[in-house]
């Protein structure tokens, strides 16, 4: 019996699970005493119904009210900010300062103040207007939305507070937040700020929902099932490609981010310039969080020369020294180890690391492995399995056209990265690489690690397939993200009193709408 | 050995095809002589091959070149035109005047000339700049895109001509165009225009390639290849739903128009003011072009009562007044027959027609099917058997909730629409029922039939699955249109003089763009 209840219709209940779980801390391999469910179908389909009911409510409401709630709901979390923080912290052994109090939290909640201007303006609805033919189109809701969140943000891309979250519900639908696993107790905390905020706001009781585990079967059941919208997943490539071929079979939209190796060039002359201040920079980069980030620099192309060479020495030596951060679970660390192996049994040189590293709990080595071009050539699939973590594979071209040879055999990544000497000496290299890296990546860098992925409404954190599962779509920078969670919805010969408020005549907004080819 | 060539790398050539196939004459009856080839993977090989080369030529042509390709390309079309009409009537028995000559191809040169503005003006790509970080985005061509046009618009939906052509080729793709098996002749006149007008302007010999059949495991091996960037995709739900899985598993976009029986609700209180004159403008309008739109509208539903049965009685009889025409093809009428047995096995009753008709060629009488609401919501999936031409079903609910019973239950359709009384005494049923109807369908009307698709900035021709793979996104309507054809990429600190000239600070150009939060 788990004592922890499901958030399901508005109500904290015990769930229909046949099973529980409990969650670990990572720094020192301990259970934490919380007992979860793993939900039943049963619980699905209770929560899809009362989802299905909190849409067609949602349905009645204006943006601003929306925007109340989101903006409530900031307020809430804020309210509870230390509760989150040492949850988090014991269920991520992610520091709680300064990269959970002072950068996670303040982004997550500016994350939900932006989607609710987006709500109260209405701008990402992209109204059109052909008065002559009286036809209308904007986007709107496309029903509840499903989100399975990652473990490495549980804030700012958890389930029931980050950008998948914010996405949706500022689109006007409501949200069955399916917790990562492995921070349920954060999420949990996140549902009651939404279910607080959601009372005080008026808002439907179901608007938020919360579920913490289930098995395959019935996951896949709920991202296909006729009641839901779409769904937002961010995690393993494994588990999201069992999601998606069932969404897919369903025709259900599914928004995934799935793996990235976000490889980063440093062409020759940089390399000559700089190239101690730059393994610097990718070291601090690389490490950062444990390497814990979906835009992790996990690939870095060189051009074979003394100065890669002295590049690559060292960026291990860096990695040797520096210290080792805890992973996120035991469950990180056993695919990263696996990733290492995979990697070296295939032939690749091992540089630094690799085994268990001296930190505290479950960690890993920093590693960086090498190979060449011609390795990479001949293996390109192997090549680029994910370590996820504190881990970097070098891979040391013989020549500009083997470097191109490898950037085309990448797959999608969410980031490319080129970095050019300033007195313009790889500008004819750049031009040869930078059309084959731009097809492969959603977001192209110059002479700057990817990282940091600001929330800004020009980013794009998407890409080609399998970095995610469509490359039309963001799911970071607002209001672009929202359109993941819209359906493109026209109005022929509606009369004025039916249509949205944003396409009629007399529409007082400040929305820009595209009437008859001009942008009012 | 077929004697009509394929048109691969810039060249007519003899395909390395296994097997051949001819195209009918539907009003005879009778194989027209060409014999054309089924492509072999070889074919599809080089295609991919030429289309890449010719995908990184295009990325160095401005807006300004694809639009002087798609402009020639439209008026070498209108010198063919004569060509085009007598061929396509061959082929389809689609009639010459107006239809083809005078409502087809203007359509389609129109919408090459709409595709050729878009690309001119850029604003499809949607710029968003962020000064403070610099971050840049926007839409840009995807990569090489798969064209698979249906049977019924030989010109305006046509592989090497239609919607889907020009909009791959304005967002800058190079387009494999696979004619429908239906129309080869048709589509390899526009493949000639095509030829020449690339010709005229200087684009890559392989902008366009034609090959004309494939075996479904090529299709399949065609749209899931690495070098494909997008496909679209119209015709039977069948075909489509096994290229939409080969291409899901592959992480590529694909766009499909499936299936759609664009339901319409005449409510009471219109029936009592005109049904005599509702019954005249339906029947015209799902008898129009022997019922062969994808928006034809193949189901009515009704609420019982005298005048309902006065609307039914009206329309049956015109049903059978009216002349039959011909069918697409031998496949249309076969399939159209199946539809009409499988519905009328599972209890629906005849009101006008089934059987072959008194038509020329392939012909089914126009057939008039009715079925009770409960009968409906007994067997759904059954009951919206899509019988693609001359046909409806009619479905008569009890009361409100019947019929709003009848609309939860429907898959997603292209369109949805209402009819109700000018004096407002069908307003509180359409309250009930809109909110229902608007979330199943991509284009909802009001007193108006579904069947004219205006090529207009506003207009939505998609809809949920199956109706299409993807509610976001319309076939039809420029520059929407292209977004299909796009992946989104964003420039992360990249210099100025590497950005795409929309991007750049000191760009010249019109097109509206989003700098710091305002639309300039």
């Amino acid at each position: 019996m788990s004592n922890q209840p499901v958030l399901i219709a508005g109500e904290w209940r015990e769930s229909q699970a046949g099973k529980t779980f409990q969650s670990e801390n990572p720094s020192t391999k301990e259970f934490l005493p919380e007992i979860y469910p793993v939900s039943s179908w049963d619980d699905c389909d209770d929560a899809l119904e009362a989802a299905s009911e909190a849409f067609e409510q949602m349905r009645e409401l204006s943006g601003t009210q929306i925007a109340e709630f989101l903006e409530t709901f900031a307020n809430e979390i804020e309210s509870r900010a230390e509760d989150l923080v040492k949850q988090a912290n014991l269920e991520t052994a992610l520091p709680v300062s300064p990269r959970l109090a002072d950068v996670e939290l303040p982004r997550t909640t500016g994350q939900l103040r932006q989607a609710a201007a987006a709500a109260r303006s209405s701008n990402w609805t992209q109204p059109v207007i052909d008065s002559a033919n009286n036809i209308r189109s904007c986007f709107g809701a496309i029903g509840p939305v499903c989100v399975f969140g990652p473990n490495n943000f549980p804030f700012a891309f958890g389930s029931a507070s980050g950008g998948d979250f914010a996405a949706a519900i500022a689109a006007g639908n409501p949200v069955i937040a399916k917790a990562n696993s492995s921070h349920p107790g954060t999420t949990k905390i996140f549902a009651e700020c939404a279910a607080n905020a959601a009372a005080k706001t008026g808002m439907p009781a179901s608007i938020v929902q919360l579920i913490y585990r289930t098995g395959h079967d019935v996951g896949e059941r709920l991202v296909s099932d006729n009641r839901i919208g779409a769904t937002g997943y961010t995690g393993s490539r494994a588990a999201g490609l069992t999601l998606k071929k069932a969404a897919d079979a369903a025709g259900k939209p599914i928004y995934l981010e799935l793996s990235s190796v976000n490889p980063v060039v440093f062409l020759p002359a940089v390399l000559e310039e700089k190239a101690e201040e730059l393994a610097t920079e990718f070291t601090e980069s690389c490490l950062m969080g444990t390497g814990q980030f979906c835009t992790n620099p996990g690939m870095v192309i060189l051009l074979k020369s003394d100065t890669a060479e002295t590049f690559i020495t060292s960026v291990a030596k860096q990695f040797s020294k520096a210290g080792v951060g805890t992973l996120l679970s035991g469950g990180v660390a056993k695919s990263l180890h696996e990733s290492h192996a995979v990697l070296t049994e295939s032939g690749a040189e091992v540089c630094a690391g690799t085994g268990e590293g001296s930190g505290v709990g479950y960690c890993a080595a920093n590693t960086l492995l090498r190979i060449s071009g011609s390795q990479f050539i001949a293996n390109p699939e192997i090549m680029q399995t994910e370590a996820f973590g504190n881990s970097s594979l070098i891979v040391v071209a013989n020549d500009l056209g083997d470097a191109a040879a490898v950037l085309t055999a990448l797959e999608g990544n969410l980031t490319g990265c080129l970095y050019t000497a300033s007195n313009g000496d790889d500008d004819g290299a750049y031009n040869i690489l930078a059309p084959i890296l731009r097809q492969k990546v959603g977001r192209l860098l110059n002479d700057k690690m990817p990282t940091g992925v600001a929330v800004s409404p020009a980013m794009n954190h998407g890409g080609p397939y399998p970095a995610t599962g469509h490359p039309g779509f963001t799911a970071v920078g607002i209001p672009g993200s929202l359109l993941r969670f819209a359906m493109l919805q026209c109005y022929d010969n509606v009369r004025q009193n039916r249509l949205p408020e944003i396409l009629c005549d007399n529409y007082a907004g400040q929305a820009q709408r595209l009437i008859d080819g001009v942008w009012t």
